[in-house]
């Protein structure tokens, strides 16, 4: 495996001048705890900023890509842009996996796969290449990954959220989960379906969205929300 | 009272190019839902884009201004500075509350006053500052009113806290409400303190913080977090 900072310049093509601000975002907390790496600094403050960065950087791209829609539509998107499983997918896909550094306990247990830990070096990285480089290097980095391809992304991760209900109801043997389209309204070129949930043939949960897909995904989600507050799938 | 755009620019020292975009910031849906203004927009989209540019400034400020501090400290003022009530004591502070553009009903039912409304006006503005003038403009308007005198505004809504407690404990009759220092640990140049919030005795909740006075707003943030999740002051 090739050091970290020759991978990011060379493969990634991100611009560097701190090398040991961007090494950091790398460091889990497990890591710098060990007392062979006491002297290292964990990634948890840069994760605090580029948590924020990130946020800035998608709300823009949406407000600029999507100058008709409401803020509601957008604030949807951007909360699945940014949530936890899409950015640990994203940190796999630039192999942050490999580079991340672990205590040997967190690595022994998995941690290399833990979301949360892959996720969390994502918005690192993204924090300690703010503050490397500025703002237009974090949109350059993400443009290829995540904002070009952002429909794409939406729709893997509206596709993890039928699959976790599913899963999730079928743990107790097989069930039928159909989806059904209850409403479609609106002007041809702004159209809002509405689409159903049905376990067993009873509506369980419903979702609007700009396609069937869309509304077909929060459907899922609302449901696995009430799930998650305490309701039964 | 002056016009909006010459009250921001002499006044307040805004650059502004785009003219109708700055109005659009403070434009309520109220508003623009009349029929003599249907050709307005409304500052909601602005609000979703200012929501973050005010995220990351905040955050950026407080990354460098506390650089030994732990990222759940920082989570804590950041959560506290960007909060409903501040932004809403900001837009008055800069009279956003006079230039707010509500439909009839609304400024007629006290919408001039109403937290929610203020405080999506003034990140509407921030939203709109950011499009037109980059995020420098706005770490320039933001350093006077929130980041220089952030302590102060933390001092100031931390007594909210203390002071919503205690209206609520009390709404039943006269109760005894005190704070007991708990705790004092670390070394003199960060010391945390723990702060217990004691009514009638019984201790209700307790809270950590660089001073007294930070512990004791967030034991009585704790208590009221408490009591929204159903449990009793």
């Amino acid at each position: 495996m090739k050091p970290l900072i020759n991978y990011l310049k060379g493969d990634l093509q991100v611009k560097i001048e701190d090398q040991g601000l961007i090494q950091q975002a790398f460091n889990h907390t497990s890591y710098v705890n060990e007392k062979a790496h006491k002297d290292s600094l964990s990634n948890e403050r840069l994760e605090f900023l580029g948590d924020a960065v990130l946020e800035l950087v998608v709300s823009q791209y949406l407000y600029h890509t999507y100058p008709k829609q409401a803020e509601g539509h957008l604030t949807r998107m951007r909360a699945q842009l940014v949530r936890e499983p899409s950015l640990a997918y994203l940190a796999r896909q630039v192999s942050f996996d490999q580079y991340l550094k672990l205590g040997k306990g967190e690595a022994e247990s998995g941690g290399r796969q833990r979301e949360s830990i892959l996720s969390d070096c994502f918005e690192a990285f993204l924090g300690a290449l703010y503050i490397d480089q500025g703002i237009e290097a974090v949109k350059s980095f993400l443009t290829p990954i995540l904002l070009a391809p952002h429909q794409t992304i939406l729709e893997i991760t509206s596709q993890d959220y039928k699959t976790k209900f599913q899963e999730l109801v079928q743990q107790k043997g097989a069930v039928q989960i159909e989806y059904r389209l209850l409403k479609q309204e609106g002007p041809p070129h702004s159209q809002v379906f509405t689409a159903g949930l049905f376990v067993e043939n009873q509506l369980q949960a419903q979702g609007k969205g700009k396609s069937k897909k869309e509304a077909e995904m929060q459907a899922a989600r609302e449901a696995l929300n009430a799930y998650d507050n305490g309701g039964k799938p």
